[in-house]
C-alpha cells in the first residue's frame, strides 16, 4: 500500500530525453505501478485470483481479455517540448489532461522544428498519408535551409509586433506549424497504450513517431511487466479477421497434432492458440 | 445531408424488443447511418479518397484500421427495461449518456427478474466468473420458485413502508437486484462497438448478452455496413500474440506459394494476410 | 417518439453562417429537441413531475441545479471552417467527436485569415490574455498587409513543395495558425453550454467568439426552451463567493419586506433568491 | 519537481474512515498536491505570472474563473465500502476509474447496511426526493429490525444457492441493495469537486453525504489551497439568475459608495463583486 516507487523510473525523473532538434519529454511523476495494477485488479477479481497467478500472469490476462479498468489506476505525467505538428495530433487523445503554453499569455520562443536533410522525403506511393524515398541531398539541404529562413523570417515578424505592443493573441496568427510549443500531459497507462498502438505505428507522421519512442521507453521502466505484455499482444501481435481466421485455421489443423516441442510455443501460448483459432 | 433515414430501422422506432422476462430493448432514436460515417472520414481524408472507394469499402478500411472518430458520428437511443444485475453491468460503459427512473422520485414497480428453469446453472469450472452445468429439473423448479417467493415477500415489505409515508429512497434499500428498472441510453456507435464486443462474448453474463444481442440487432439495421465490418474484423475476428504471429508465418510460408484459388480467400483478404504476417 | 423535427432549425440545415472573412459553421443534422430533454428527464424523475409541470418549468428546474444528464440526450453536428489558431482552442473541449481535414491526406487550400483593420491592436493592459485598443488606422493597415504578404509567401512555398513531390505531411510544416481548415463536431447540448459559456466569455479570444456566437443562434433553434434557460441562469447569471453572499444577504435584509411588487421580481425568482440567501 | 508530499495527507494513508455501519474510506495514495496545480498552471500562462502571484491567489483566480484543467493534474486514489444502492450513485461521476468487487468471481460477504434508528424517515414533503421528518422511536425501531431480519434471510438462501454450487452471477440476483461492496475509485480534484458539490448538497441522499464528506475531510488534507477555494466560491457561494442579478445590483447601488471599510468585504471580494455586477 502506499506510495509505489520504481528504481528504475526515479533515475528518469526531471531527465530531459532530447527528442527532434530541440523538443524533449521528459517524465515529470507517475503514480502506481505494475503492483497497483495488480491491487486494483483483485479487488474486483477478489480472493479467487489472488494466491495462485503470479503478477506477471495476471497482467498478461487482464490485457490479452480487455480487463482495461486496472491499467486506468496508474498515471504518467510528461513535460513535452514538441512543435504545433506535433501537438494538434497528440491533442486528439481525448482521454488526458494538458496544459500548454499559452500563445495569448506569453511571448512565444522563436523556436522552431527544422527537419534534417534525411527527413526531407517525396509523398509515398504506397499510402495516402505518408512519406516515401527520400530527397537527394543537394535538394534536401536546399530545403532545409529554406524552412529555416522562412521561419526566421516569420519570428522576426512577430516579435516586431510583439514589441510594437501588438496583443499576443493576434500577434501570432503566423507563426508556422513548426513552431516549438510545451505542455504537461498526464494520461493513463490504459489510455497511453492507445496512444502507443496509433502512434508508433508505421503509419503514424514520423515525428510523433520519436515522441510516442521515448514516451515508451520511460514507461517501460515505470510499468515493466504490463509493457511487456503491451509488447506481446498489441504492439507486435496481429489482428485477423474472419476469413483469415477460417484459413489459419485449416493451415495449423494440416499441420497434424502439436506440442511445445514441434510448435515452438510455450504450453500456454499453444493452448491459447488452438482455443482461438476453435481447436481445442 | 441533412437527415438520415434507414428504411429498416424505421421499422424497428418504438418496437419493444422483449429480452428476458419482463425486460425490452426499444430503439428510440438514431442519428446518422452508413453514409454519414462515410461523409465524416472524407472530411479528414478529402479528396484523395473521394471518388474511388466504394462506402463500403472505406468503412471496412476505417474499422480495420482503428480509424474510430468517423464512428463517433453515429448515434442510437435506446429505452431498456433490465434488471438492476444487468443495468450495474452497463453503467461500467461511460462514453454514453444515460437517463434511468430514481427510486428515490418513483415508487419501484414490484417486477423482478425470475430466471428460467434452464438458466439455473453451477459454478463453471473452466473460468472464474460463469456459469456451467444445468441443475437437474427438479432442484431448478424449486430454485425458480424460491427466487420468486423471496422477491415476492421483500416488495410486500416494501410496498408496506412506503405506504407508511416512510422516505422511497430508504424504503428501498433491501429490494433485490433482480428488480426491474429502466432507462434511457444514447451512445455513438465507436462506443457500442466495444460494448458489443465485450458483452456478446461467451464470458458476458448470459443475462447482459442477451440485451447486447438485442441492440446489435437494431444496429445492424441502422448500419448495415458498419456492422457487418465490426462482423468481420472484430466480432469474429481473432487477435495474435507475438508468439503465434511467428508461429502462424511459418505454417502460412509452409503452405508455398498462395493464390485466392488455392487459399480460398479473396485477392484482397490474401493481400492483407500477407501483409499482416510480414509475407508480402 | 420517433425523430424531432423543430421548424425553426430545420431552416438552418446546411446553410452556411459566414465567420470571419472565410470561414463559416452550418449545422449539418441535429439530434432530438427540447422535448427529448424533457422527454429523459422524466425516465428519471418518474410519474412524479408527469402531468403538473410544463416543459419550460421542467428544463428551469434541470438546469439551475445542475441535473446535466438529459441535456446529453441532444446532439448537434457542425460543419465549421476555421482558422488553425481557432480550431487548436475548439479542440480542448474534449467531450465532443471531430474529423478534421488532414494535412497529411490533402493538399491544404491556400486560404488564411486576414484580421480585419479594426481587429488590429494593442496588447490588453487590465487582463493578461486579450486584446487592448485598437491600432491607428494607418498602422493597421500596413498589418494587415504584411499578415497577408506574409501568408501568400508561405503558401507560394508550400505549393512549390507540393509540386516537387514532397511529402504532404512535411511540406506543411511552416504553413501559419491562420490557415483555416475544416471539421465536422458533434456535441451534446450539456457540453455545448459549457463549450458557449467559456467562449462566448469576453475573456475568450475574439476570433472563437465569432464561432461561439453562430453556433448559439443555431442552437437558439433546435432547442429554444434550453437556450432560454442557459441564457437565463448561466450566460446572464453570475457566481457568488461565500463572502460576497453575505454580504447581499444583508443589504437584502436591509430592504425589508420584499414582495413581487416591491421588488419587481417574479414570485418564483423572488421565493428562489430569498431560499439562496438563506432568508426564507 | 518529482514526487509530491503533503505532511498531513501522508498522517491519512492507509487509514480507514468509519462511515455509515459497516463502511469506510480509505486514502490509497494520492498524486500531486496545490504545487502541482500551480505548476501546471504555470505552463500554461507562462512567465506572466510566474513572478507575482502566490499560490494561493493562483488557485483562486483558476477555481474562481473556471480554468479547470490544471486541476486535474492531480489525482486521489480511494478504497472505498459502501452499500450497492451508494455504489449506484457513485459510479454516475463517470471520469473516473473504478474496480469494483465482482459478484460473479467472488461470494458477497453477508454484510448488509442497517440504518439507524433516527434514519427512519418520512417522504419529504417539500422536495421530491428526499427524507423528511423521522418515524417515531418504536416504529423506527421496528423497521431497523424488519430490515435487518429481510437481510438475513436474503443472505441465508443466499449461501445455501453457493454452497449447492449455484453460479454466483445467478445466486446473488436477489441480493438487496443494501449489500455492502468495495471498490478502488481513482479520480481527478477537478472532476471530484463537481462530485463533492453534488453530493455534499442537502438534496443528495443522506448515506452518499456521508462519504462525500469523509472523501472532502482527505481531499482537505491533500490541497488545502484548492478546497479552501472551493468552500468560498462553489460549495459556498451561490448561482444568481440573470433577473436575480439585476435585482441585486439595484440593491448594492442604493447602498451609496462601497468601501472595505463600510461592506465588511476585503478589497479584493468588493472590487470583484462591483465586477460582476457590473458596477466598476
Amino acid at each position: 500500500m502506499g506510495h509505489k516507487r520504481v528504481e528504475e523510473a526515479e533515475k528518469l525523473l526531471d531527465v530531459e530525453v532530447d527528442v527532434l532538434d530541440k523538443g524533449f519529454v521528459r517524465l515529470v511523476d507517475y503514480f502506481g505501478d505494475d503492483s497497483r495494477i495488480v491491487e486494483a485488479a483483485r479487488v474486483s477479481y477478489g480472493k479467487g485470483t489472488k494466491s495462485k497467478r503470479e503478477d506477471s500472469g495476471l497482467i498478461d490476462y487482464l490485457l490479452k481479455n480487455s480487463h482495461t479498468s486496472p491499467f486506468e489506476m496508474v498515471e504518467v505525467l510528461f513535460h513535452i517540448k514538441a512543435p504545433l505538428v506535433v501537438s494538434r495530433q497528440l491533442v486528439r487523445h481525448r482521454t488526458a489532461s494538458l496544459n500548454e503554453i499559452s500563445g495569448r499569455y506569453s511571448v512565444m520562443k522563436d523556436e522552431a522544428y527544422v527537419p534534417s536533410k534525411d527527413r526531407v522525403c517525396k509523398q509515398a506511393t504506397n499510402n495516402k498519408q505518408g512519406s516515401g524515398d527520400p530527397f537527394n541531398c543537394v535538394d534536401a539541404a536546399l530545403v532545409v535551409k529554406e524552412f529555416q529562413e522562412e521561419q526566421e523570417s516569420i519570428f522576426c515578424n512577430y516579435n516586431e509586433y510583439i514589441e510594437s505592443g501588438m496583443a499576443r493573441e493576434l500577434a501570432r496568427i503566423n507563426l508556422p506549424l513548426s513552431t516549438y510549443t510545451e505542455w504537461y500531459w498526464k494520461i493513463d497507462i490504459n489510455n497511453l497504450m492507445k496512444f502507443l498502438y496509433l502512434r508508433l505505428d508505421s503509419h503514424a507522421q514520423w515525428e510523433i513517431r520519436q515522441y510516442a519512442e521515448a514516451m515508451y521507453n520511460i514507461v517501460k521502466a515505470v510499468c515493466p511487466l504490463t509493457m511487456q505484455s503491451f509488447d506481446r499482444h498489441i504492439l507486435n501481435g496481429v489482428k485477423v479477421s474472419k476469413a483469415q481466421k477460417e484459413f489459419i485455421k485449416d493451415a495449423i489443423q494440416d499441420l497434424g497434432t502439436l506440442t511445445p516441442e514441434n510448435s515452438g510455443l510455450s504450453e500456454k501460448d499453444l493452448k491459447d492458440l488452438l482455443a482461438k483459432f476453435g481447436l481445442e
